[in-house]
């Protein structure tokens, strides 16, 4: 058997853990399903030639290749095919294959594994975990999705507070704020004045300023204005007005601007203390159009953004029609990571079960999976000791799992015994009738104490 | 855009489609937590020398490359890795590789897609969904498991017949018993027989006579009796009977025959009718040492196994300590397929939604959001119409959906109402306070009409 060892970027949970993401998993999608959006699954491949037509991440791809090719020529027969990266790209796939048996506006969510090509010494995820919602709408998409999502995504993050989840911030900005700002300062190179905002966080401000003027032809006068629209933060309207301060209008800007603080005033008004304008965020990617969104956990903002997204007027097009969409991915395993890491949560108990029937002897095994039969037929979890050991060793197997029960069938006509083995009460009890409180039926994920 | 066609292996569903997925995978979920099995994943990957540690599938691999594997040579620093084939290697390596922190037997569920590097030209699946079970002991694992396991999976099934699934069988055999008999017999090449014998439905019984002298070194009368035994079938003790007529003893054999009548009469005491022993009942695999399934579903048994395991004693070993195991695998997008492609099962609609609150006019789009949030609030999932068109195009945006029920903010005053489209039955309602009934508030998946 080959060495055993953790594959770096490729992370994997005790059950324990494994539980704590899935209670993340079950409470997203169930706000995901509230609020309308269907879960689908896509393919975890695409032909190399769809996911490199968004260009920057190319470089992050798994290629496959089948062991045997046998004489084959290398992809003959076939297309190169690569692992996804991220969610939207088979997103639009799926919308432009399927858009005869869809209706739209089309929201969808998505939970999966997405995987890109990191070389194995940086330490980044190389598999992960990321749950997607997006709205695809057919030619045209209100802007009032671009409020929807993120209430949605502050809901469910909002709905995960009680396992341990810190409070999170989602921080938006827009898209045609920027790009007016800067058309109306005279800059022409708008995406490459956003990507060097981008940096902003990693260079700071005074490299900033001078990475504009030197890679992006801006003037200091126009750089230090950029810093300035840059800087701006609020949860109202006066975040318009200190915009409009710096003495540039365009009617791009205003549009962008309007939106922006519609989408502030309605979170504070449905999600209050959640969604702050931050007018540095811009987000790399180029096709966003309207909305960008980013999210930290408040006191782990050095984790990064656990859920970013944003509005894009052409997620996919046929030649004959256009699919704008909006939308913000979840990256689950990057906060699985961190309330493990940081002891945030812990599962009430490593196992799902509740009761732990004993075994006498094995010659009346089928007593106790009788027992169980009646417990499991009531949606009570029950798990049947593995041999007829002595009954402490029975209760110490329950112990180690923090099974909270164990059943003892009565012998000779004496009525079943069940024990809680955390208090040392032992009661009568019949397995047509007996229910664990409702809290021990099920474990639950729990918030740990710091 | 690249041309947009599905990938021939790579199956993906509908939003209706995955709606029944889902439900299986919830429903098997649930049943196996109720017996006590814990759910893991493991990272899709595995090292190369891993996967091929079982030989037998080595040739369905596919392999990962990262697409800028830039100057460095292909692998260094890294070891080559591909997709996993299955979920039973992953489980012995996981099992090794956290043995100290795991409590065995380990009972674990394990729902995740498994990718063969299949020839595209083949038809064959490359990517699918399996649901697992397995229970691995440490240096031993009791018989009784063998029985338990198959019961578990009739358990699941017997879970799905509500949804339109047919019937299955369980059909199982014992290799002690085929081995034992063999070597009664005088047969040396005990695989190369059961090989030979596997193929029993392909070639039929005079070409399998006939392979078995010309490949396997037995006598016509040898093959003759290996055929009788495979011709065996039942639900009893007479199976242990009618094999020992055929005048074959050895103590692997009587070993392999108590359990095998063990298997099948405890089975039919606690799910009639499903388990069956079918002495032809072989498995491709090496590895297994005692109780074999496979399962069929009743009258679409050309679809071939939906689930198959068995016993192996030697799932992984470090050297030092040696895993036991016993398992079985759900083949689920085989299933999935046949329901959707059978017609047998659909949801009751294509959108978790049961109400869509109607919008008057964007300046009110804020009451009918809030409609939705206090409904929402009360688990009931609910869609605001995506603009505010006339009412009777808002409603065919719900029946588009099978959305049951439209609601109608109040204006100036007026109370709220609430349309049942099916009906047309429309009545004065309070957010706070209206309940759908209950088979309308989630989609169910149900039985289609055959």
């Amino acid at each position: 058997m080959a060495r055993i060892a953790p594959l770096s970027g490729f992370p994997e949970w005790l059950p324990e853990g494994r539980a704590v993401e899935s209670h993340i998993l079950r409470t997203v999608a169930h706000v995901f399903e509230l609020h309308g959006f269907v879960g689908i699954e896509t393919r975890a491949v695409e032909p190399l030639e769809q996911l490199l037509s968004k260009g920057e991440t190319s470089k992050e791809v798994y290629l496959l290749r089948r062991l045997q090719e046998d004489g084959e020529q290398s992809g003959s027969g076939d297309k190169t095919l690569g692992l996804h990266f991220d969610l939207t790209v088979p997103l639009a796939r799926y919308v432009l294959e399927n858009a005869g048996h869809l209706s739209f506006p089309f929201k969808r969510y998505q939970i999966q594994k997405v995987w890109r090509g990191e070389r194995p010494q940086d330490g980044r995820f190389r598999e992960f975990t990321q749950a997607d919602i997006d709205v695809v709408g057919s030619e045209e998409l209100p802007f009032h999705f671009e409020v929807e999502l993120p209430l949605v995504i502050a809901e469910a993050f909002a709905a995960l507070t009680g396992i341990g989840l810190p409070p999170v911030r989602i921080s938006v900005n827009n898209r045609k704020v920027a790009q007016g700002f800067y058309e109306g300062l005279g800059l022409a190179d708008v995406d490459g004045v956003l990507r060097t905002i981008d940096k902003l966080d990693k260079i700071g401000p005074d490299a900033v300023v001078a990475a504009l003027q030197s890679d992006n032809g801006a003037t200091e006068e126009q750089a230090r204005a950029c810093l300035a629209l840059a800087s701006i933060t609020g949860t109202d309207a006066s975040v318009a007005e200190r915009v409009l301060a710096l003495g540039v209008r365009t009617p791009r800007l205003e549009e962008g601007l309007d939106e922006l603080v519609r989408l502030v005033e309605t979170a504070a008004a449905r999600a209050p203390g959640v969604v702050v304008a931050d007018l540095r965020i811009a987000r790399g990617l180029d096709y966003y159009t309207g909305s960008v969104y980013e999210t930290t956990l408040v006191g782990h903002e050095q984790l990064g953004s656990i859920c970013s997204g944003g509005r894009y007027d052409s997620l996919a097009s046929d030649g004959s029609r256009t699919y704008p969409g909006v939308g913000l991915s979840i990256g689950v395993s990057r906060l699985v990571s961190r309330l493990l890491g940081a002891g945030l949560s812990a599962p009430s108990r490593a196992v799902p079960t509740a009761v732990l029937v004993a075994v006498s002897d094995e010659a009346h095994r089928g007593a106790s999976d009788a027992v169980a039969a009646a417990l499991r037929g009531r949606d009570i979890p029950t798990d049947v000791a593995p041999n007829a050991a002595k009954f402490g060793k029975q209760i110490r197997h329950a112990d180690r799992r923090s099974i909270p029960f164990v059943w003892f069938p009565g012998a000779d006509g004496a009525p079943d015994q069940v024990k809680d083995i955390r208090t040392g009460e032992q009661v009568d009890a019949d397995p047509a009738t007996w229910e664990p409180p409702v809290a021990d039926r099920w474990p639950a994920v729990l918030p740990q104490p710091s």
